[in-house]
């Protein structure tokens, strides 16, 4: 366990800030965490969990900081930017965790002062919950931290980015660095395609005519109850994602309606074998993701059935 | 712990078959149990498993049985009634566990002798693996067991159907009774429409142009894992549903789609409400499936991250 900064701070504290924060302490990666939320609730219970040190005025929570890190969704990232940036020390680093890359850069980068530096990030981790609660410190053990580096040409800007994925790796993470709009084009088939699916199939049965509320709530074991955990996430940060991340997203939701209407034709003339060979290559899918350790092998995820 | 039936016979045994084999003795819902299955490899692991009387005859295994269940693919229904049909004895109750219960009633119910009983069902409960190595004895406990009894006016017939009901209690079941054709309406939207959707984006995903298919397996925890999950499951059993609830699945696709396609317009044109509406209400449907008692609420399913 290696200190590699002496004080950071987060600004907000929800699910990601609030792990972000019990991960330091834990793995002694900073040696203090100062935290700021814009909600009077959440810096009220805050100082309850005692997870760093809660301030009220951003600026105060950033002054003594070495690494500043915006964990607030992706549309309020130039407001927070602009909350703290007067404050900043010389040296301070900036970095964030939205999920997607090149629309934050394009919000935060002009308002990050010379004397700073700003290091793009996203953790690949999280869970269905949110608030600070929430947060728990392994949530970042064995997941993927992708950083997406400016074009910055001072020297000691490498530096900056090599110590924020030096604290990355402290709290648990495995550091990648990517292009940014390649990241946005692969987080939109991986995360943002997957969770708009998910809300839209959850939204749809609320409101069927030919199937109640209560049959899809009853039955839902049978498949429709993992779609329910994906599209319980927060919908304000996912709202910006699709936002912020449109064109991407728009492609891969065109590729996805094209095949499903090929598997629906499949369905309506009764071709088997064009079903059973897409299924068959669909579950091959399966090993090699838990080949790569990014899943249980455990039927049903351990769940008891 | 009550014997329902002195002895069952269990026709093609993957995950459903087997988990009944090893359910049925340990809570000692039967007094004994054969086991037939039409691939030798299966039926070679099977006497390996010791989980029941293995026959390599079809007629041979229902010759002496109480209760016979029809354990294989929809597609495959048809043809396992006309195998073992000559030999059911008086009063024999046939039963089956195919996802789709119109169709499967239409290819079962002229087969089954004037002698014998048939009560169709549905167990909601399965993991994404396959083969008789799956199968485990609490698979179907606290999970709904769905019967879809025919109009059979013959005064033993309800008896025949309580008994088979009464053994799905025995093994761990909830037993509900719904018409044939409400139940396919429901399942092709809590489930059938579900995995097809997960097959559809893993196939999708698996060759695109713009991501490889090795970045799609190293980011998955973001979101697609979860569909490379549902999308592991039995590809001919899932063939069978799609070919044999093809009306029901056609229709509630259609909806899908449409919802989908106001949701992609919402994002082209920037509709941060729209989204963000959607999106809430979907995640009121995950806390009613969790008080429900559907599913676990802890994040990530309990799995470590």
């Amino acid at each position: 366990m290696t200190q590699v900064f002496d004080r950071i701070a987060i600004i907000g504290v929800g699910l990601i800030g609030a792990s972000i924060a019990r991960a330091a302490r834990e793995f002694a990666a900073a040696g203090a965490v100062s935290l700021y939320d814009a909600s009077d609730a959440a810096r009220t219970r805050l100082r309850e969990l005692a997870i760093g040190d809660v301030f009220d005025d951003p600026q105060a929570a950033v002054a003594d900081a070495d690494l500043v890190v915006l964990a607030v969704p992706v549309g309020a990232m130039n407001g927070a930017i602009a909350a703290v940036a007067p404050a900043l020390k010389p040296g301070a680093i900036v970095t964030d965790v939205g999920s997607v890359k090149a629309a934050v850069i394009d919000a935060v980068r002009a308002s990050v002062p010379p004397h700073a530096f700003f290091v793009p990030g996203h953790p690949l981790a999280g869970t269905e919950h949110s608030g600070p609660d929430a947060g728990f410190a392994t949530l970042f053990k064995g997941r993927w931290h992708v950083l997406t580096p400016l074009d910055d040409p001072r020297p000691d800007y490498a530096e900056a980015v090599a110590k924020v994925g030096a604290f990355w790796l402290e709290i648990g993470a495995n550091v990648e660095q990517m292009d940014a709009a390649r990241h946005d084009v692969v987080l939109a088939v991986v995360s943002h395609l997957p969770h708009l699916i998910a809300f839209n199939i959850v939204a749809m049965a609320e409101d069927l005519e030919s199937v109640t509320e209560s049959e899809v709530v009853k039955y839902s074991a049978s498949g429709f109850r993992d779609f329910t955990r994906i599209a319980a996430s927060d919908p304000t940060m996912w709202r910006d994602v699709f936002l912020n991340n449109r064109e991407a997203v728009l492609e891969v939701l065109g590729r996805f309606s094209e095949d499903l209407a090929a598997l629906q034709r499949a369905i309506r003339w009764g071709e088997g074998d064009t079903l059973y060979d897409l299924f068959d290559r669909a579950r091959r899918m399966r090993r090699e993701v838990i080949e790569a350790g990014q899943d249980t092998a455990a039927p049903n995820w351990g769940r008891e059935n």
